[in-house]
């Protein structure tokens, strides 16, 4: 298990102080990004309460001393892309070094406050990017229930395929379109079989979704193609967010047999901005939780006793919707569904051993989405396919407005909080889409 | 149509005396890719004959003048992408330039020969590399006979799905294993249930097989995520090469519901290190060929009358094995399979259009393959899964050796030629990979 640290301690604050407290990100969490300000470029960034702490500006003020100079070196470019190709031991010596500049009573706090150009910048004034050039995007399917539930859709009788406990199933889906929030997402436009038709035809999706997954940030894997060891595989793990993974539902029906989804996912998928590490998360790891009585014990090249052990994360996720209406008549978003990353049915490690089990080669930077994580019951599902039955159960709205699919101006939010008692809680950030009209054509 | 120029003359010759009448590189081709010398780094070349024109040694050398500069000078770096970003004009003008200088009686001639360092290189000498940074890598499904032949396999009485005559059926595939020829290529593990097993294993694919397709470079295209229009699409084209999709068949089998191919086409993908562009094809355009009376007609965002009239290409193709048997008995390969680009049932352009309709972003380097390009008959099979009926029908080789799927030293090639009376024929290189042993555990 990851050793914990002072950097971990609850009781540590910032000088910083709206970290204190922070719902996301107190000076436990120290998240990685990517950012611009008005008057510069897109650089990297570390978030600590309200404010982003600019790596390349207390690079260049001297602040980086003995060997997280070398850490800091690794971020002076516009993307991440070079700390994530590096042993993962600088991206534990940045996260020391900015803890302890941050942190009560540091010798640094003086610079940091006086500095020009400024070291620390009001978040709301800045834009976030995307962290890393991505070079991959792979798709898994690893919550149990949202398979279950889906598949039950198709196939009633035998919603699990054979393979689904054996295999961390999976896709590759498409990288250039992924976008960080906050994010406008165009209605798209694609081929659909109307229910009852016998051809088909081009219009915008009627049955436009969201799916709440967990994002695995890729870091120095196996540029040699050799494959991951599982009790290698979970180092690889470069840090994690929130990813909507936007699907067409009709769209998906239509196109997805024999090869699969397409374009249905290839309209966008939208991030949170913020790269949480595996050190922020190390109090929340988890027992990969018990497999039912009949399940088979995964392959070899899957099983690893620590992983095993605390190779799942806990992780809280709550999904938030505010209509056009809701946002005309200044009502708060309303929480549609909430549940835990705990019922994925792989750890991170098994993702990363089983991509790499063919040689395939992992780069620094890409990206695995986890699945749709739902929990068993409605009020939990991540995403409308499963929440309203495919349209059939529509959602009622404290606003009164029910739901089937998500329409124009709807706002969905995703958030993600690691809770435990004894550790500052950690967040992701918001993660926020709103849906906006068709193209007339 | 495409104009026809002087570039495109039968009866012009290059002072490069080993390109006239060179099986694929004479001077009506002039092919893009990069290459590196032994005392240098990767940079763009051209391929004339059996040498290769290096692009950025003769813009040092003040050979291109007026708007070619202006195209060389995209042609500076270490990949095609800048190029590639370009209005097509760009290219365009680059061929017009090499063209002049290399043919017969062309006042470059002399500075040519005499630079140091070399702007001509022996091919034999250099090695080729990637021509882009490759963003995403689309694999099509476009071959109607190897979707007629794979889909009876499964489905004997339907073998096409009902989708297959109206969307241009693709997934995303794994762009960070692609290489270029010539590739040693490790058979690879992964996960299987064996016939008849009830619970799956690890090993070595027993089921490696190669795919015949083309490759689609893709140029400036659609950064704002507009789609893109199919009277435009075919301009979006940077040029082709062959791609070669090793499949592990077994991998496949078990994978690939519900979400699609996945390990089983990432180990590798080969494709022919040149990339033969529209202009050298312009003369081999030819019409969509004829549907069957039955078949719909494409929806009108694919459907386009110039397009119809000359948006597909006819490519001879050609696949040839050579075991490790042969090699040793100082053999030649043995071609076990010819056929046709024209059995595609859509052209580039209707690729580029339906990949784009949804507002997924192609950015210039991305690539498509057209998918396996088969013919209706056994030895016009453009994999061994048809060519051998997954296995049931082994074929024989001249040396007296057979084959159900590829066995460790094969060695798999691939050629395309174009050819018309009146016109020089132009082909794309050699596409070669051996298949080596699998890692031992």
């Amino acid at each position: 298990m990851m050793t914990l640290d002072r950097t971990h301690d609850a009781e540590l604050r910032s000088w910083v102080a709206s970290a204190n407290g922070h719902v996301d990100f107190p000076i436990q969490n120290l998240p990685l990004g990517v950012f611009s300000a008005a008057d510069g470029d897109p650089r990297v960034g570390v978030a600590i309460g309200d404010s982003i702490f600019d790596v390349r500006a207390a690079a260049l003020a001297g602040l980086f001393t003995g060997e997280a100079v070398v850490a800091a070196n690794l971020c002076l470019g516009a993307t991440l892309n070079e700390l994530m190709g590096a042993p993962p031991s600088m991206r534990r010596i940045l996260r020391a070094a900015v803890s302890g500049m941050l942190a009560v009573r540091s010798d640094a706090e003086a610079t940091i406050k006086h500095a020009r150009p400024n070291i620390l910048r009001e978040a709301a004034e800045c834009t976030m990017h995307l962290p890393a050039r991505i070079g991959g995007f792979t798709d898994f399917f690893a919550g149990l229930h949202h398979a279950v539930t889906a598949g039950r859709m198709l196939r009633p009788a035998n919603p699990l395929l054979p393979n689904y406990k054996h295999v961390p199933i999976a896709y590759n889906s498409r990288a250039s379109t992924i976008g960080v929030s906050p994010a406008r997402v165009r209605r798209p436009q694609g081929q659909v079989l109307p229910t009852g038709a016998t051809q088909p035809l081009k219009r915008a999706t009627e049955r436009f979704d969201y799916e709440f997954e967990l994002g695995v940030w890729i870091g120095r894997a196996n540029s040699d193609g050799e494959p991951i060891d599982i009790s290698r595989a979970g180092d690889v793990v470069f840090g994690y967010c929130t990813l909507n993974d936007w699907s067409s539902r009709d769209i998906q029906r239509w196109e997805a047999q024999p090869l699969g989804p397409f374009l249905a996912k290839s309209t966008a998928t939208t991030i949170s901005p913020w790269i949480i590490t595996p050190e922020a998360l190390a109090p929340f790891r988890a027992p990969q939780p018990k497999r039912d009585p009949g399940d088979p014990a995964p392959l070899p090249y899957l099983w690893d006793d620590p992983d095993q052990a605390h190779g799942a994360l806990a992780v809280n996720l709550e999904i938030l919707l505010r209509t056009s209406r809701m946002r005309a008549a200044k009502a708060a978003a309303e929480r549609i569904s909430s549940t835990d990353a705990l019922s994925l049915y792989w750890t991170p490690a098994q993702l990363v051993a089983h991509h790499s089990v063919n040689g395939c080669i992992l780069n620094p930077g890409d990206i695995f989405g986890t699945g749709t994580i739902s929990g068993d019951e409605g009020d939990s599902a991540g995403c409308l396919l499963e929440h309203t039955q495919d349209g059939e159960k529509p959602l009622t709205l404290g606003s009164g407005e029910q739901r089937r699919y998500l329409e124009d101006g709807d706002e969905v939010t995703l958030r993600a909080h690691c809770k435990r008692k004894g550790f500052a809680s950690i967040g992701f950030g918001d993660n926020r889409g709103e849906i906006t009209p068709a193209a007339p054509r």
